[in-house]
């Protein structure tokens, strides 16, 4: 498998740790999204993903696209370390918590967006960082609701087990921390945050772990 | 099974079309997003869904969120009329269309986005207007290219039974066609629309066919 990855990437960092999770080594090519213009709006690139978006997962040239599909994908054809609980129910809540980040957070700050904000609105660096804490803050306290009050969670966001919930919301406490916004209002978040982190698979999908880390 | 739904919210649509298509019976209960100062802001609304978002889905007392994994949930409890392909290549596929509708044009043109950009950055009507029709054309140009240069895509997006990647976009072609954008340059996509439309699944589930329709 060849997996095309920015080291600073949510996503791509969330395919990352499912890849780590699971022990599947791949081939990692940098895409490299400030350089160049940006080399994920490429021909090349775009020929691969006309979306111009990192991660793509090529295995053997079927070429896998969006980071919760890449990852239900992998679940699917790579059953042993399974990344979604067993039930319908606790499927439905790991699902519901992976998308309360990946889609009510993530799509409001990443790179193009902001750009979006900067050049064609002309906002200030500063209402620029509001914005972005202001989505990460209000987003995580969501998360933190959704954990904090439910006999589900335990170690990792269900369970014992670190699953498709943990995989999306440890990229997004690296962005967040990056950005500088406010986190001591979601302890449950940073407890298993901090849970995350201990296990290799997590850790050594990092961001200034990877090969283009600057 | 109740069905927390605002007619014209695109996520609560989704879910009416995977209840319709499936032919399951559901209670209906408008919560108003303009009223009241926005009525799933509301504490009774918000012990259910902290996010303060519809939909949610109440099943015999379990409370699910997000539209993507209440129709996940629903395709996996009621395998009749699958929303999914059989094949685990097909699933990721049908995903990724769903993904780029739900993760790279929704978040962005959602009520509170646009409340944020009106209120607190205080951009005119005429750039949010601009804001909305960009995410929305350049987000369907890439679904586009991702249907029309595919020998999968069918009648419907994948093939000729509709699933969970036109439940995603036809939602999204009502919120486009409300707020003017262009379509023009996405055939594929709007003939699928039409074949969508000629289903009463689709068509019922409406926004202007709900009961809280105004």
């Amino acid at each position: 498998m060849k997996l095309y990855s920015y080291f600073r990437s949510s996503a791509s960092f969330r395919v990352r740790i499912a890849l780590a999770l699971k022990g599947l080594a791949y081939d990692y090519l940098a895409v490299h999204l400030l350089k160049d213009g940006g080399q994920q709006l490429a021909a090349e690139f775009k020929s691969l993903n006309s979306a111009g978006l990192v991660p793509v997962l090529d295995e053997d040239g079927a070429i896998l696209t969006q980071s919760l599909a890449i990852i239900e994908y992998l679940d699917e054809t790579r059953p042993q370390v399974p990344l979604l609980p067993s039930d319908a129910a606790g499927r439905a809540r790991v699902r519901a918590i992976a998308l309360a980040i990946a889609c009510e957070i993530h799509p409001l700050n990443n790179l193009r967006v902001l750009n979006y904000l900067s050049k064609t609105l002309g906002i200030s660096d500063e209402q620029k960082n509001a914005w972005y804490c202001h989505w990460v803050e209000t987003g995580l306290a969501t998360v933190e609701s959704m954990l904090s009050d439910n006999v589900l969670t335990g170690t990792y966001c269900h369970g014992e087990s670190p699953g498709l919930a943990d995989i999306c919301l440890i990229p997004q406490i690296f962005n967040a921390q990056r950005f500088k916004a406010k986190l001591d209002h979601v302890p449950t978040v940073m407890r298993i945050h901090e849970a995350c982190m201990r296990l290799p698979a997590f850790a050594d999908s990092a961001p200034l772990n990877q090969p283009d880390a600057e």
